[in-house]
C-alpha cells in the first residue's frame, strides 16, 4: 500500500526546489520517485486531477531536475497533464495538495504566471518544440554564459500534430542545442493513430541496435574517435553503423535531428546516465523514452484511459467515484450528442464522424463501436479533420465533426478556406463550449462563437436543452444549409431522464419566445436559458415583467422575433456563455443598428480576460453569467432607463 | 520564337476538354505542351498572372489529364499557382486569355464554382493531402464504380506545412489508394526552408538506386514474383532493395507511404508511363517529380523567383512591366515596414524578424540581407512561426511577425494560446490587410480586425499612412504593450516621396481628429482614411459638416475621442477594408452601447460574404468602400436621421 504523503521519512517531503534534488545522490532517486507517487496517489484520490500521465513521468521529471539547472535551463512541457511531478518538486507540493485546480489556487498545467519553473503555456497540444526552440534561438541570441540547455518534452501523441512537425522541420535548419524528449506510452487519451505512430512502435523493435550504436559512440568518443563538435564524423559513423545494422528508417535522422533511444522512461538511473552523455552535445536531438501511463498504481496501469483524469478514487480497491456515482437520469451532452449521431447514421449512410483525439471526450465512441469504417479519429490534428470533411462533403458525404471549442481555434483557416467558401455542409458539433471548469484559461470555450460569427456562410446555433441539441442535429442531417455549427457545454444536461425525444427537426433559423414582458427582452443562446429563467422567476416574484427569448441560433439571426423584440421598445439583455465582445449579443446590437433600432442592449457574456480556473459555478459567479449575475443585469438595465 | 496561340496549325486549339487529350498519341504529348507553353506565354505576357509554376507543371498536367479520367477521377491542385495549364486543358482556354484574374473572369486559382475539374478551393498551402484524402474516403464509403482514382499534387513548398503531414499521417493509416505527387523545384516563392527540403534534395542523388528499384519491381511484377495487391511482399522486396543499395534514408516509407522518384517532371513520356504503371495500385503512394520553374522560357528559368508572377512582360527582351514603372516616388507599405524595421533593429539587438515563406512579398528579405541571424523565414509554417515568436519573446526578445492577414488565419489558436494568455510582446506586423485584388476570396484580408479583436490582450492598429506605420512600428519596438498586431494593406501608400520620416513613436491606444463637423462624425481606421476624408471633401463643398477621426487603434479604442464622438449626439459612420461585421464598427457600436449612448452608428466596411477578384478599385466599389460608396453611406445616414 501506498504510505501518507506526509510520512516524515519521505526523501520528498525535503524537496522544496529542484537546487535539493540536485544534491541527492544518483542512488536516492528511485526512492524520491517512490516518494512522489505515494503523493500523488494520496492527494489525487481525494481531489481529482490527471492522474495516468503524470504517474508515468516520475522518473524523466526527476531526472530532468537532476541533470539540468532549472529554472535556467528550461524545460518545456507540452499539453501539461504530465507535470503534476514538476510541480511537487518545484516549491509547490502543498500549494499542489490543496489547491490543483481550485480557484486561487494552482493551475492543472504548468503556469508561466505561477512559477519560474513553468517556461511557457501549455494546454494545447504540440507546442512545445518551436516554444522552446523560440527559447533556444532567444539564449544563442543574447549570449547566455554559461550556455543555456533548452529541453521540450512531448508525448507520442501530441508529436503527430502538424505543429510539431513544423517545430522539427525548422529546429533541425537552425543552429541551436533544443533537446526533445519524445516521452512515448503509445497511448493518449483515445488510442493513438497515424502511421508516425505505428513507426514509433516499429521502432521500439530496433531497440537493441539503437543501445548498441549509443554503447559504440559513447567508447568511440572515450577513445577520442568520434567527437561532440564535429557533426559530420557522427553522422558518417552513424551511417555506417546503419548499413551494418540497420533494421528500420530513422525518420528524425532523415530530417536531420540527431536520434537517441528508445530507453526506459521509468528507469530514474538510466535517463540521467542518458541525460548526461547527451546533454552538452551540439545541434539539435531527439531522445525517444518508453514510458508506462498510470506506473505504479495497478489499475492505472491495466486501464490507462480510464484513469487518464478518473475523478476521486479509493485508494485500496481502485474504485474510481464515477463508477459510484447515483445515477441521477442526467445525460452528459457529449453521450447525449453520441447517441443521437448513431441514430442518425444508421438512418443515412452518408453521414460520417471525425474527431481528433476525442474519441471517448466527444462520445462519437458510441456511433465508433457499432460504425468503425464510418468514423475517423485521426489523433491531434484538428486542421486535418476539418480539410478532410471538407473533401469527404464535396463527394457527398455529410461529415460531422466532434471537436472542443478551444481546440477547434487550431483549425480556424481550415473552416473558412476548405469548408466555407465552398459552402459545404460539414457539421462542426462543438463540445466544451462556454466556460469548463477547473482546466481553466487554456481550455474554455470562450471564442467560437465570435470566431465563427464573421466568417461568410456560416450558421451557428446552440441547443437549450438534451432535446434541442437531437432536433438541431437532425435538422443538420436533414437539410443543406452549408456549414453549421452546434455548440454545447461541459457536463450534464439538466433534464431529469426523458432525453432521447422523438428525432424531428429544429426550424432552421427560427428562436423561440419562451414568456412574454413588458419592461424588457431576455435574449439567450444555449442552457443558460435555465439560468435566465430563474432570474426572470425571481424578478416576476418581485412584480416584475421580463420577457425571455431563446434565440437558437446565433447566426443567422430570427429576424422575426428581433423585429418582435425591437418594436416593444423596451431595453434588450443578451445573455450568452461566450465572450461577450463578438457573440450574440454583438450581432443582435448589430442587427437592431443596421435597421434602425436605438435601442438600449446589455450584453451578459464573458469578459475580454483569460478567465480562470475554478468549479463552473465559481466562474460563472465570478462572470456574472449565472443567475444572480443575470438578473443584477437586468435589473440594473431596468433601472438605467427608468432614471 | 513562341508561336501566338491562335496559331491554327496547334495541337492546344483542337482541345476543348481532357477527352480530347485522351484521343492523342503519346508522341503528340510534347507538341502538346509546347503549345501550352507558347499560349502561356503570350498570353501572360498581355494579361500578368502566375508564370513560373504553370511553366514547370505543364508536362505534369498534360500526363495527368492523359492517363486519369477527369473529371471522375480527383485531382486536387495545392495552391493552385501551378494551374493554368490544367485550366487551358479543361475547357477554359479562351476564358483564361480574355479574363483570368479579372472581375467577372476566371479565377487564377483552381476554383470548384467554376468548373467540375476544380475539386477543391485551393490558395492556401498544404490543404491538397486532407482534401483529397476525404474524397478518396467517400469514394470508398460510397463504394463507386468503377474504383475512381484520386490524385493530390503538392509542391515541395507546401508539403513542409503541417497541414499536410497530418495528412500524409493519416493518409497512411485509413484503407484508401490516394496518390500524392510530390511536384518538387525546390524553389517557392522564395528559398526553401526546413530539413525536409535538405531531405528532399538529398532523395534526388539517390535517384539511380530508386530507378533502378522500380524497374526491378516492374520486371517483378511481370514475371508474377511480387504482386500490387500483396503490400507485404512488396514491402519486403522493398527492404531487402534497400538493405542491397540504400543511400539514403526514406521518410514517406517510413511513414508506411510507398515511394516512387525521382523522375523527370518536365518529361511528359516518363511521367504518362510511371503513372501507368502506379495508378491502379492499391494503398496509398507518393509519386516525387522534379520539375524546373519556368521550364521553356530562359529568363524565367534563370530568375524563377522574380517570375513566380512578373506582371507584363516583353517576349522578346525578357523586360518585365515592373521594371520599366516610371518611378512616381512611392513606396509599397512593404517596403517602408521592411526598411524601418531594420533601422529600428540596427538601434535594438533584441529585436529579429519571422517570417512564413514570405520573406520577399513582406519584404522582411531587407533586415535579412543584413542581419540574416535575426531573420526567421520558417517555411510555410504560419503555426510555428507565431509559437516560435512567442519562445523568443518569452526569453527576452522582441520579435516581429511578418505574415500576409489570410495566411495569419492559420496560426489563430497559436496566437491566443502561446502569445496572447502570456501577454508576450509580439507585433504582428499584417501584411495584404484588406482587399488584394485580382487574387481573390481566398487571399483578401478580410477577417484579421475581427477575429484578433475578441482576443484579450491583443491590440490592434492600422496606420492611415507611411509615416503612421513607421511611428506605430517604432511603438511597439519601444513600449511593452504586450501583443500588438499592425494592419496594412498590399501595394503602394499615396505619399510621393518624404516616407522616410524620423522615427519617434506614436501614442499608445490613441486616435486623432482630422477635422471638425456638426452633422456626423465619420471613424476610420487604416489608409481608407484617404478615401473618407475624398467622400468628406465632396460633402462639404455640397455645404455639409462633418467630422473625421482617425482612430488608429481598433483595440484598445481611443476612449477620449469616442467620448467627444458621442456627446456631439449625431450618427456616426465608421470606416474600415474589413468585414464590416466584428471590426472597428462593431467595436465603436459596442463601446457606445456599453456607456449608455444610444447613437446611430453606421458600419462602412465589407460584406458578410467571401468577396470574389478584381482590380482594388472594382472590389471597394463593389463593396462601397471607395469614396463614392463612403459619401453615400454619409448622406443615406445623415438623411436618415433628417427625416
Amino acid at each position: 500500500m501506498p504510505t501518507e504523503h506526509n510520512d516524515k521519512a519521505s526523501i520528498l517531503s525535503s524537496i522544496n526546489s529542484p537546487e535539493d534534488v540536485r544534491r541527492l545522490s544518483v542512488e536516492q532517486l528511485p526512492q524520491l520517485c517512490a516518494d512522489i507517487r505515494d503523493f500523488l496517489i494520496s492527494t489525487l484520490s481525494r481531489n481529482p486531477g490527471h492522474f495516468a500521465s503524470s504517474m508515468g513521468s516520475v522518473e524523466l521529471t526527476v531526472a530532468l531536475h537532476y541533470v539540468f539547472n532549472t529554472p535556467y535551463d528550461r524545460i518545456v512541457w507540452d499539453v501539461g497533464h504530465q507535470a503534476y511531478p514538476h510541480k511537487l518538486l518545484t516549491g509547490r507540493r502543498e500549494a499542489f495538495a490543496s489547491g490543483n485546480r481550485r480557484m486561487g489556487g494552482i493551475s492543472g498545467f504548468p503556469n508561466p504566471a505561477e512559477s519560474e519553473y513553468d517556461t511557457f503555456s501549455a494546454g494545447h497540444a504540440s507546442n512545445s518544440i518551436s516554444a522552446a526552440l523560440g527559447m533556444a534561438m532567444a539564449s544563442r541570441l543574447q549570449n547566455d554564459t554559461p550556455r543555456r540547455n533548452v529541453v521540450a518534452v512531448i508525448g507520442d501523441a501530441s508529436i503527430s500534430g502538424g505543429l510539431a512537425f513544423e517545430g522539427i522541420n525548422n529546429a533541425a535548419n537552425t543552429p541551436n542545442n533544443l533537446l526533445i524528449i519524445l516521452n512515448d506510452n503509445d497511448m493518449s487519451i483515445d488510442e493513438n493513430v497515424g502511421s508516425l505512430n505505428s513507426y514509433l512502435a516499429q521502432l521500439t523493435t530496433s531497440q537493441g541496435y539503437n543501445n548498441f550504436r549509443f554503447k559504440a559512440y559513447r567508447t568511440l568518443r572515450d577513445l577520442n574517435i568520434v567527437n561532440d563538435r564535429r557533426k559530420g564524423a557522427i553522422m558518417r559513423f552513424n551511417n555506417s553503423l546503419k548499413s551494418l545494422l540497420m533494421r528500420s528508417q530513422n525518420i528524425f535522422e532523415g530530417l536531420n535531428i540527431r536520434y537517441f533511444g528508445p530507453f526506459d522512461g521509468n528507469d530514474v538511473g538510466t535517463i540521467v546516465r542518458v541525460l548526461n552523455d547527451i546533454k552538452d552535445m551540439e545541434g539539435p536531438r531527439i531522445l525517444h523514452l518508453r514510458s508506462i501511463k498510470g506506473k505504479g498504481y495497478a489499475p492505472a496501469e491495466t486501464n490507462p484511459a480510464a484513469w487518464h483524469a478518473p475523478g476521486r478514487f479509493d485508494i485500496a480497491t481502485g474504485r474510481r467515484e464515477e463508477d459510484c456515482t447515483p445515477d441521477d437520469g442526467r445525460m452528459k451532452y457529449q453521450d447525449v450528442f453520441g447517441h443521437t449521431l448513431l441514430e442518425l447514421a444508421r438512418r443515412d449512410p452518408h453521414i460520417v464522424a471525425i474527431t481528433a483525439a476525442m474519441a471517448s471526450g466527444t462520445s462519437v465512441a458510441i456511433m465508433q463501436r457499432e460504425m468503425p469504417d464510418r468514423v475517423f479519429d485521426v489523433g491531434i490534428s484538428e486542421g486535418h479533420a476539418v480539410t478532410f470533411a471538407g473533401g469527404l462533403a464535396k463527394d457527398g458525404m455529410r461529415p460531422f465533426v466532434a471537436i472542443y471549442s478551444s481546440f477547434l481555434q487550431r483549425a480556424y483557416d481550415h473552416i473558412i478556406h476548405d469548408v466555407a467558401l465552398q459552402n459545404l455542409p460539414v457539421t462542426f458539433c462543438i463540445d466544451r463550449a462556454g466556460l469548463v471548469g477547473e482546466d481553466g484559461p487554456t481550455h474554455h470555450g470562450a471564442f467560437d462563437i465570435a470566431y465563427l460569427r464573421t466568417v461568410p456562410n456560416m450558421c451557428i446555433a446552440s441547443p437549450r436543452d438534451e432535446h434541442w441539441l437531437r432536433r438541431l442535429m437532425c435538422m443538420a442531417a436533414e437539410n443543406n444549409h452549408g456549414p453549421l455549427a452546434i455548440r454545447y457545454p461541459r457536463g450534464k444536461g439538466r433534464m431529469a431522464g426523458g432525453w432521447e425525444c422523438p428525432l424531428s427537426p429544429a426550424p432552421f433559423g427560427r428562436g423561440e419566445r419562451l414568456r412574454d414582458g413588458s419592461e424588457a427582452c431576455v435574449l439567450s443562446l444555449g442552457p443558460i436559458a435555465a439560468d435566465a429563467t430563474k432570474a426572470i422567476d425571481e424578478l416576476e416574484a418581485h412584480g416584475h415583467s421580463i420577457a425571455h427569448y431563446d434565440m437558437v441560433f446565433a447566426k443567422p439571426l430570427d429576424e422575426t422575433l428581433l423585429q418582435e423584440v425591437a418594436e416593444k421598445n423596451v431595453p434588450v439583455i443578451t445573455v450568452e456563455d461566450g465572450i461577450a465582445s463578438g457573440g450574440l449579443g454583438t450581432a443582435v446590437a448589430e442587427w437592431l443598428s443596421d435597421h434602425g433600432y436605438r435601442r438600449h442592449v446589455r450584453r451578459v457574456g464573458l469578459p475580454d480576460t483569460f478567465v480562470t480556473q475554478g468549479t463552473p459555478a465559481q466562474l460563472a459567479a465570478l462572470c456574472g453569467t449565472d443567475a444572480d449575475g443575470i438578473r443584477n443585469a437586468i435589473e440594473e438595465t431596468i433601472n438605467a432607463v427608468q432614471q
